[in-house]
């Protein structure tokens, strides 16, 4: 868990360093934070380690400036405060395409890439009807549920995490999704620009799914699936796990209903998901008042339990019982009204 | 629930008392025992009560006799514990077939009568390894999943609770199946001789499904369904409730999944059951040496907690954590081999 403050503009060469630093060999999530807080910051770690030559990272950002793409840094302001909070946040993202949904309340559509047409539909409808309520859909970008859950939240919002980089298609018959999202959506990879999917690529882009998640929704698991693994990564993350069910004579749900039985919450539609969080701030309010602090009961929770002393972030959001993602969104519209500050450790205060 | 203890030959006078209040009009099953508690015996109180004529019930007995059949009436050594133990015990039941059939475990299958095929195959399946694995498969000989599942029973054991008298044949078209029943397993019913099953009979016949068994399976259940009944009525009287999951696009499983939601035990197959119970003595046992006291855990846990102090059955439940049926056919195999006196109150102390 990263718990520096995010600041409202990072000093650039602090941004690089971390950029050079995430693209080190055998420096990985974990590594990374631990040379963070050792050196105090990536330029001094930069100084001292044996990492990749600064043209390098510039030569990247070129090609994906190029693109239209920026980098995605751990303690910029925009990196989605759930994402920081795993045990291993991504030091430095490639995205592509519309930041504005960052600060938004996610939830992760993952399922069989062989899905049957009943489960791609149902895909297509939760994520249709979770975008309406409020909720960036997230996913992979595979073929089956994750390619239906994209394309009907293309309008409503959505981000999919690639396994390579975010200049690789793949599958290659995306090409057309992958620019729809691109376009309308996020795209973000945590591989360097130009490095193709490989197998390891998969489950390491899986916990940026569920880390980017306040929930998971799992559609046609079978035994042994990727999705499982998904899944597995978001109880470990602490994030709800939400499965629907199907037929125990249908392989594509051995893995859905075992988790169904070791305690995951069932869903027969967006209803049993949408209650457990509460419906976040709709679409429609958000695009036309972003920065307006919502009136609503999370604001009124969240602006009870802060106050001049600096409170720890995790534990407003224990003591208010709203989703993290609520308490964040709560807490950028706060500071962007000049109303927050912000402290080491993940702590914040009222001004 | 009933607490009077079974006598091996109850007297006969006592016995066809107890079927005359049963019978009598206004006397339901709670005020059955409350009957038989205020006056101590159903003599006595065929004395005291306005009471069917007992020639009416020598006439009932005889019609049921030339069936094949007698009556199963509370406090018979044969009538089920686990019958007896719920609140509201049917004082008397026409009983038609294979009586060994009460003393072992038992389990219920319930569903839709407008099942799918893949729904019935599935009960079939079910009800044939539950009985492989030793268990009596109970059901209410309904169409759809109760005939698939009596169907797949029959080599192994099954009981057929019925709506209307035992001498009904309902639905019409299973004819057959019901005569399979009374010459394989047990035809069983509350209502008298040739009473047609009316609408309120079908819950009170679902609380004796529930009532015989150690746990009630529920396949293809849609919103409020008979089948959701069977289970609530299971779930009041302390029994578990398994439930085969279904897509939520599917509104036949719409009241499968509700109770999936709500805490019952996900079924993918008859081991999800089985190791709920354990498995109880097989069927091959139980018929070569029907009086042996089997040597395994549940006898062995069972007669470390009883010793020549009378002590309730109920708490040797608890204290044993076997199911109730397992401890009563112990019991049972203790009393046959002359080791168990039983006392008043349900209490048993070995001799």
């Amino acid at each position: 868990m990263f718990d520096g403050p995010p600041t409202p503009e990072m000093d650039p060469a602090e941004r690089r360093a971390r950029v050079r630093l995430a693209r080190s060999r055998r420096i990985g999530p974990v590594s990374f934070l631990e040379a963070l807080q050792h050196f105090g910051s990536a330029r001094r770690a930069c100084r001292e380690l044996k990492v990749v030559p600064e043209t390098e990272i510039a030569c990247e950002e070129q090609a994906l400036a190029a693109l239209g793409g920026r980098f995605l840094v751990l303690g910029d302001v925009d990196y989605p405060a759930a994402l920081a909070a795993i045990s291993d946040p991504p030091p430095a993202l490639s995205a592509i395409g519309t930041f504005a949904l960052l600060v938004r309340p996610m939830l992760a559509i993952v399922g069989a890439r062989e899905a049957s047409l009943a489960g791609r539909r149902f895909a297509a409808e939760l994520a249709a009807a979770l975008g309406q309520a409020g909720f960036v859909v997230v996913s992979g970008l595979a073929r089956g549920i994750d390619a239906a859950a994209h394309e009907a939240a293309l309008p409503t919002g959505t981000v999919a995490v690639l396994a390579g980089g975010i200049d690789q298609v793949y599958p290659p018959q995306h090409e057309d999704v992958q620019r729809a999202v691109a376009e309308r959506g996020l795209l973000l990879a945590e591989t360097p620009l130009g490095a193709p999917p490989v197998a390891r690529s998969f489950p390491r882009r899986n916990r940026i799914v569920s880390g980017l998640s306040a929930g998971v929704i799992v559609i046609e698991a079978a035994e042994r699936s990727g999705s499982l693994i998904t899944a597995q990564r978001a109880l470990e993350q602490g994030r709800e796990v939400f499965v629907v069910p199907g037929s125990p004579m249908d392989p594509r749900y051995a893995g859905s209903n075992a988790l169904i039985r070791d305690g995951a919450i069932l869903v027969r539609d967006a209803n049993d998901i949408i209650s457990v969080f509460g419906k976040p701030q709709s679409v429609c309010q958000a695009a036309e008042k972003p920065k307006q602090i919502p009136h609503d009961s999370a604001t009124e929770a969240v602006l009870s339990e802060l106050g001049s002393i600096p409170t720890a972030v995790d534990e407003l959001v224990r003591r208010c019982q709203v989703s993290a993602a609520t308490v964040t969104e709560v807490l950028l519209a706060l500071e962007l009204d000049g109303r927050l500050e912000r402290h080491r450790g993940n702590r914040v205060s009222l001004i």
